[in-house]
């Protein structure tokens, strides 16, 4: 029996919707060559990571094995298999393969974040191929909200892995290629060792529905708007802003596309080819002349985020745009959990206004871009892999997808971020558990989630934050009385007293109690005042404040 | 005509689903005499109140008019309707009128504030009435999810008002009473002025469901499954933890309640004499020692609370309890929005214990305790009000219930939170805009909204905080070198070197360069060495933070 093995190991993607990033190896056991398949993003929020910019997969484990590193492969231009390709390629320097579309964003990334953009190399559709170490890899066509979002063909002595990548099946996408099932038999006739499989929709019951069942009700429900319409969803649902496009134009309305994000994504669907049919649009600087009923925006910011335009024109004007009476918004997307407060909370500000707001909540006026529970059986069926490998998903997903598969009476592997499995034998086996974890963008800063940086800036926001200064003198006495300041504590608590006053109060009184052996000695002088502000802040406003404590020495 | 007027002003719960507050008056304009109805609470999030303990309608317009104001009416006991009837109770003053079982919450929540419990007044159901000042006022019976749920009846010299409170129309609530029309249409009979109604689920489109048609479901899933069955729902929906105790008592399972929201609520009830049939239940030590096939919990928790049993479970053992792979865990109720976040962290812990989780996906597990869109027409087509004013609902609700009405012909008034509405004359006509806002219990120490207390301790969440300290000689000039403390910010950035190093050597150098007229003046001195602390930061971690400033003059 050969010693040599096929690995996988998610780092990012497989414990939440986002942050996708999968090892592939290949070798002598702890000597294999890797392959990475994307490198994304995910976003913060104030729950969990207040003013984090973006964040990421921790990477030190592959990245410590970098030379033996081949590539890195991108499987579609969603933030979350590409946004953090130029942020993290510096820690990595393999080359990174992509089809031409994605290429576009992979370069930009790189020029973004200093990087060379040559680095990022096109590979064409299968059957061409990359030789990448001891891997064959091919981009294998599959249908789902952007153009050339592929699958990838992973070919190694051990046989071949589909990695799907995100998909539906949709044979009229209008955006990226059909699925075509007689391309995927043939790619799977020889047999296929793993699909390795999205599983966002794995708890939706019903077959997916094609995007080009979307056109006709929305282009419906547009003619019959007296006033402005104002459609949003993702910028990077290229299909999507393209039904929304089409169907405003049928209605015989000026389209004018608002928001950074959207423009991109647009022009740069168009330089490339990939969307030489989308109508043609007017700037906002001719919108503002076109009459109401005869416009329809296309805006950013469908997940409620407070700078896009959706947020921008529910607070007033946008680039001389504005909401009025007689408006309508039409959100043709589904709510992220987590974003929903921030949607209705541009929902009801629309409403004040008077426009009139269309959701999902029938299905007509959106589609996902993700392969339901049916359809991920007829993946299955069609690839007929020895082993699923469910991924994308948190692991309520995962564990749903790998029950689902066992239903079928086939093998799957529940294998959560970190978890290293051999794929060679006749069943797939976790060889190791590899510590993984979050990298937040902090600023310009790269910080680790668990750094404590976070946590302090949580409990800044729950407690409120007290610094206490004191200058002791030569003779190690205090010069003077402490001084309180206070940043998000109340003013005034039980007592009336300006809260300060209350504190430096009580800490004059502790210092006045206090022994010389505390007094000389930092650590304790800083502790004895740090727990004397707590409980007079929590005598006076029922609150342990965060402390702060600086002393100063003039000795 | 008269000069007297009746008024209706919501100060709270007309712009927001919770913290429920409103007056009506009655009187010659700027001379009313005042009843509030409902004195509720809403819940913080991290997002817009990090750190705060509850939130409720900042009540300074009828506690500036209190010598004019007669009652409080509760209509039911849920924390959006009562939560802060002992908080605000000492700006008001007056008798709390409510039936018993309202009364023992109303009793308990003034005496935790230190009020006197029997400023709780108990009145019975309609026909009994309590006079308060120009206002009679009747507790009409009415289905909702917890006993004694009541809509008001009050009459004044310019007619009746019905004000629905929280309810749907449900003939078999299994608690509380029965929806009963005919009661109603006699209430009605001789003509509503006004309809003030809950608008919650105006955007369901099909007729609510009674609480009756769950308890087959839950009885088969629970006898289906293998392991333990943990269920959750809100506490305070007594009719689900009776239905969810039903059932598992029918599929042969001990009973166990966790949560001491959940064992409070039911005591109550129970004691209260209004929940006679509730199964018998377990203690936890008990629980311990039966099967886990013949175990049922129902916990606290359904919305992902922190600290509640659910969320307990999910990290571990629970009084002695834990969960384990075969268990399952069903989620009686529905996700409210912003709760998502929370809510699948603890799904997925379970799924990483190898737990079922089943929630209400189909509708076969919960029902909703408040009226439907075709039930608000049956109900306003029941009490033929001459004016129909949405309540209980964020603005969109609102506007979409009054939408909904002018459809049927019915005049409506659209009036979020601080709109004060004649409802004298033919048609209600907008008298005044009221400030309202909101007030903050933060620790023991009520705070406004906008009073920048909380606005601070998002701003440290989001951008850190930087300490800097300097003491200045006799002679005004620097003794020693400033001195920065960070919280929340990264320890190193571009240079590598530790970021206080470098914001204390950027510091050093701008002082050295101060001028004289800088150094002697503490605002100019403060404001030079915070913009210098932004800046120097900004350049080494892409961060301005928030900076205090200490100066400490020898002089």
């Amino acid at each position: 029996m050969s010693t040599e093995q096929l690995i996988y190991l998610p780092l990012g993607g497989a414990g939440e919707i986002g942050m996708n990033c999968y090892v592939y190896g290949y070798g002598p056991a702890g000597k294999e060559r890797y392959i990475i398949v994307d490198l994304g993003v995910t976003f913060p929020d104030m729950d969990g990571s207040p003013g984090v910019d973006l964040i990421f997969a921790d990477i030190a484990w592959i990245a410590e094995r970098r030379d033996r590193l081949d590539a890195i492969f991108i499987t579609h231009a969603h933030e979350d298999h590409i946004g953090a390709v130029g942020l993290l390629w510096s820690k990595l320097q393999v080359p990174v393969y992509c089809r031409a579309f994605t290429a576009i964003h992979a370069k930009r990334k790189m020029e973004e974040q200093g990087q060379n953009p040559d680095e990022v190399k096109i590979v064409s559709a299968w059957p061409e191929t990359v030789q990448a170490g001891p891997f064959t890899v091919g981009f294998l066509p599959i249908s789902h909200s952007i153009p050339e979002s592929s699958a990838l063909v992973i070919d190694s002595p051990e046989g071949r892995v589909v990695h799907t990548g995100d998909f539906k099946l949709d044979k009229t996408p209008l955006v990226g290629e059909p699925y075509d099932p007689e391309l995927w038999a043939d790619v799977a006739k020889d047999g296929v060792r793993a699909l390795v499989c999205d599983s966002t929709n794995v708890f939706s019951g019903h077959a997916g529905r094609s995007e080009a069942s979307l056109g006709d009700n929305i282009t419906k429900l547009i003619s019959e708007q007296p006033g402005m319409v104002v459609a949003t969803t993702f910028a990077s649902n290229v299909a999507r802003v393209r039904t929304l496009a089409v169907a405003g134009e049928k209605a015989g309305r000026s389209v004018c596309l608002l928001g950074r994000a959207m423009r991109r994504m647009i022009d740069a669907s168009v330089n490339a080819g990939v969307l030489s049919d989308f109508p043609s649009t007017i700037p906002v600087e001719d919108a503002r002349e076109v009459p109401r009923e005869n416009l329809m925006l296309i805006v950013t910011g469908s997940q409620g985020e407070r700078r896009a335009a959706s947020a921008q024109l529910a607070r007033g004007k946008y680039l001389g745009m504005s909401m009025q009476e007689g408006d309508t918004f039409l959100m043709s997307s589904k709510i992220i959990p987590g974003n929903e407060r921030g949607v209705y909370r541009i929902i009801n500000a629309y409403s004040e206004m008077g426009v009139d707001v269309v959701d999902d909540n029938d299905g007509m006026y959106h589609v996902s871009g993700h392969a339901n529970r049916p359809d991920l059986l007829e993946m299955q069926n069609l690839v007929k892999p020895q082993i699923v490998v469910p991924m994308h998903g948190e692991h309520r997903h995962l564990r749903e997808h790998c029950k689902l598969t066992a239903q079928q009476g086939r093998v799957s592997v529940l294998a959560p971020n970190g978890t290293c499995v051999s794929l060679s034998g006749n069943e797939p086996k976790v060889v190791e558990y590899v510590e993984t974890g979050r990298t937040y963008l902090d600023g310009s800063v790269q910080i680790g989630a668990l750094d404590g940086v976070v946590r302090d800036r949580i409990r800044m926001a729950l407690n409120g934050h007290a610094i206490v200064t004191l200058i002791m003198d030569e003779n190690d006495d205090p010069l003077g009385d402490p001084w309180v300041e206070i940043m998000g504590l109340p003013e005034t608590g039980r007592s009336g007293a300006p809260l300060v006053d209350v504190l430096e109060a009580e800490l004059s009184q502790v210092l006045g109690r206090m022994a010389d052996k505390v007094l000389v000695d930092d650590a304790k002088l800083d502790e004895a005042l740090r727990r004397a502000t707590r409980n007079a802040a929590n005598d006076e406003i029922g609150r342990k404040p965060e402390v702060t404590v600086v002393v100063s020495r003039l000795s």
